[in-house]
């Protein structure tokens, strides 16, 4: 039985399937829901098991459970370990959906609901694809099932849960899908996501705000210092000017950006959708350049003095901001984090005080695409699609996936097949039935090639 | 009867006058007081005819009520126009208050209350040097009063009823008395106030906040350009490099800013008093002169992208700031007002839209220290204090100092008799008895010697 004909005679059930787990309001930066976080996970353990899973588990961790299980049929072949996350974003604004988001419907040829896409609709493909080749005894290789609970909040716990279980979670790489396609008939392969270091700056003036006019002129303004502050981060080509930033920036040789440049890409159209007359970035980088494979400089917040309405006239004590960095293989986002802070520090003038504090950060991940797993998601997405993936590096950050190879020494293969147009995190999230079925579809040839290309390659 | 022995057999009254008046809750931004303002109006009128003025009445603006009343004794001698106002500034936070605000107390030798310096208790100065001068037969010129209702909501409907009285408020000077001593032994008369430019920003980039991975690096980012801009109004040596900014500055001579820099200065306790470990301000001036003679350029306040808790990636929208400069005389605000706009505008890059709105505007304003309502003022406060004046350029504002020049052509002598510690807008506001009588003894020299002056000059 072909894997089409499996999807055929039993997507009734696959659906109602889904639309249990989706059912259950799985929202983990919500400690109201932390009960269904457990029943989210038990719902994935029986899903696994019916699978045909030798063992399934639901496992502790500092915070949300992650649901484990494997199916072991011979530890000679490589082993393929599937991450996928449970839990869903918020609804909010709930008067925003057209329909209840924990009540999935079918329309227009979609699933409509929160976490249809992200990551209950994508993970359970993995599933279901997995039951069909246990079911046609078709399984070409050994499978690891990781589900958490956290993605949606950072997985703040995973990579302790990882270090915790080394050994159990040994694979040949790891299955993600959990990014999305150009379009309906163009596949993509996310080969690089960005890092992160993200900063608070507090610029403190005078120990209170004073009266602008006694005292403007002789006394420096926070504000002020904090946007010079800020304006010596880049200079006139959009270049980064921190000492040292670019120093481990891997330069991209000219044959991958040739292959990146590759996407589809009309600066019109990108300048409409977001209504501006000019694009800006890097000097001698294309748009899709700049944000995949290039770091990036951006104030995400900044706050001081008075924003009512009127005129009123204030030297303030104090200025803020958010300050933060996409950053590109091999900057380390720690030592990234101390050049910034570092630089502030020494450029600020002695007339105030500057405090730099690392918020958050995340490694740069990057897959090169003459991976074994990229290899065989390249020929399966072809073989179902009918046209070759491209190669794209993201300009957003999965610090997870960095956080697998820092850890467990694995690259991860992000087949993703949601679309841009499933609004995951906003009102009316939703998947294509067609995106589902194709992943199906797709995920058992992955497995082949994937377990030919390593056995080939011993 | 010497000033000092009417001011002795008559203190009990003259203070329970000025309670009476300090009862009134005169708040003028506040709409609940509408009524309280024309009560403090009629009390006013009562205060000037029982003193000895020809004529009083309240009359009607666009906003609250001004008192006006005159005698004219010879319309050949010289008028002094005295302004002062009966409006306060609200009293919160009012559990702050040791005693309620609206019933004046007296302890340690002061007047406890709101307004019991600003400008109640300066302003009925006025009145009793006025009333000394009649009953006693020593008024030696004309004497206009102008009273008004809206000084500290910024004098709105006070430039429209100069304009349309111009005829009857013909003087010589204005005298006022709403600013402060250097201490209680050293005089000072405010020769100078800076005047103002207040501006909104408002810097738009993509129409929607985006996604900082995806979008970082290859779209302007509305904060990080605001702040750049902010950045380009100033220079290293923190002079302001807006084109054509310093053109009508008038450069003050060595033999000027010698005497400004006569004004007691410690800056230890200038920088202690603010915990500031460095001053800064435009290279090649002191702190008196980058507050009194020079303009400067600061940020009120900024505002934009995500100011919560935590690490919220985000590209955002819009970003915005209010900017203010202090001017100088002959700094035309208006003027400011558009090379600014117009710099912004010109010097950002395409990739956002500015938007420059200039929000408040005021002029500078300065009396020459050769005028004879100066010299005036000198000889009187010497006379009775002991000390000659300092002179005093204000870094602050007092806009309708330098409205009343523009409309009516006549200059302002600011001849304070307060203190920095009388706490006016504050809890706790307070006017020692020693002023308030200090005050009502030099008032009546100050319109001895104005008249000689004038007359002399003629």
């Amino acid at each position: 039985m072909t894997v089409k004909e499996y999807i055929e005679s039993n997507k009734e059930r696959f659906l109602e399937e889904l639309f249990d787990l989706i059912r259950i309001p799985s929202i983990s930066s919500d400690s109201k829901h932390k009960q269904d976080m457990y029943r989210a996970a038990e719902y994935w353990k029986k899903t696994l098991i019916d699978a045909g899973a030798d063992k399934a588990e639901v496992m502790e961790t500092e915070g949300h459970p992650v649901t484990y299980g494997e199916k072991i049929i011979d530890p000679s072949l490589p082993t393929i370990l599937v991450y996928a996350h449970m839990d869903v974003m918020p609804v909010d604004p709930v008067d925003l959906w057209d329909t209840d988001p924990f009540e999935p419907v079918i329309k227009d040829g979609k699933i409509w609901a929160r976490g249809a896409d992200d990551d209950k609709g994508q993970g359970f493909m993995h599933a279901k694809a997995f039951e069909y080749m246990v079911k046609t005894n078709t399984l070409p290789c050994n499978v690891k099932f990781m589900i958490e609970g956290e993605e949606e909040i950072g997985s703040p716990s995973l990579g302790k849960f990882c270090e915790e279980n080394k050994q159990m979670l040994k694979a040949d790489v790891i299955l993600v899908s959990d990014t999305t396609m150009i379009s309906p008939e163009v596949p993509a392969i996310t080969t690089g996501l960005r890092g992160l270091a993200y900063w608070q700056v507090e610029v403190t003036g005078p120990n209170r705000d004073l009266h602008s006019g006694l005292f403007g002129g002789a006394v420096a303004n926070p504000i002020n210092e904090l946007c010079i502050l800020i304006s010596k981060c880049t200079n006139d080509k959009n270049e980064i000017t921190i000492p040292g930033f670019y120093d481990k920036v891997l330069v991209a040789n000219n044959k991958e950006r040739e292959l990146l440049n590759k996407r589809p890409y009309n600066e019109d159209e990108y300048k409409k959708s977001i209504a501006v007359d000019q694009l800006q970035g890097e000097e001698g980088y294309t748009t899709i350049e700049r944000t995949g494979i290039r770091p990036s400089f951006d104030v995400c917040g900044i706050w001081g003095g008075f924003s009512g309405e009127g005129a009123k006239t204030v030297l303030p004590s104090k200025a803020y901001a958010k300050l933060s960095c996409r950053l590109v293989p091999d900057q380390n986002h720690k030592e990234i984090a101390k050049l910034l802070e570092d630089y502030l520090i020494r450029i600020a003038p002695k007339s105030v005080k500057v405090k730099v504090e690392e918020l958050h950060g995340g490694q740069a991940y990057v897959c090169p695409i003459d991976h074994p797993a990229y290899l065989a998601a390249e020929k399966a997405l072809n073989d179902t699609i009918g046209t070759l993936p491209v190669p794209v590096r993201s300009g957003g950050s999965i610090p997870i996936i960095a956080t697998f190879e820092e850890i467990l020494g694995i690259k991860s293969l992000l087949m993703g097949f949601g679309l841009e147009s499933d609004a995951i995190h906003s009102p009316n999230e939703n998947f294509p039935l067609h995106n589902f079925y194709k992943g199906i579809e797709t995920i058992p040839l992955f497995y082949k090639y994937f377990t030919e290309e390593n056995v080939s390659r011993r």
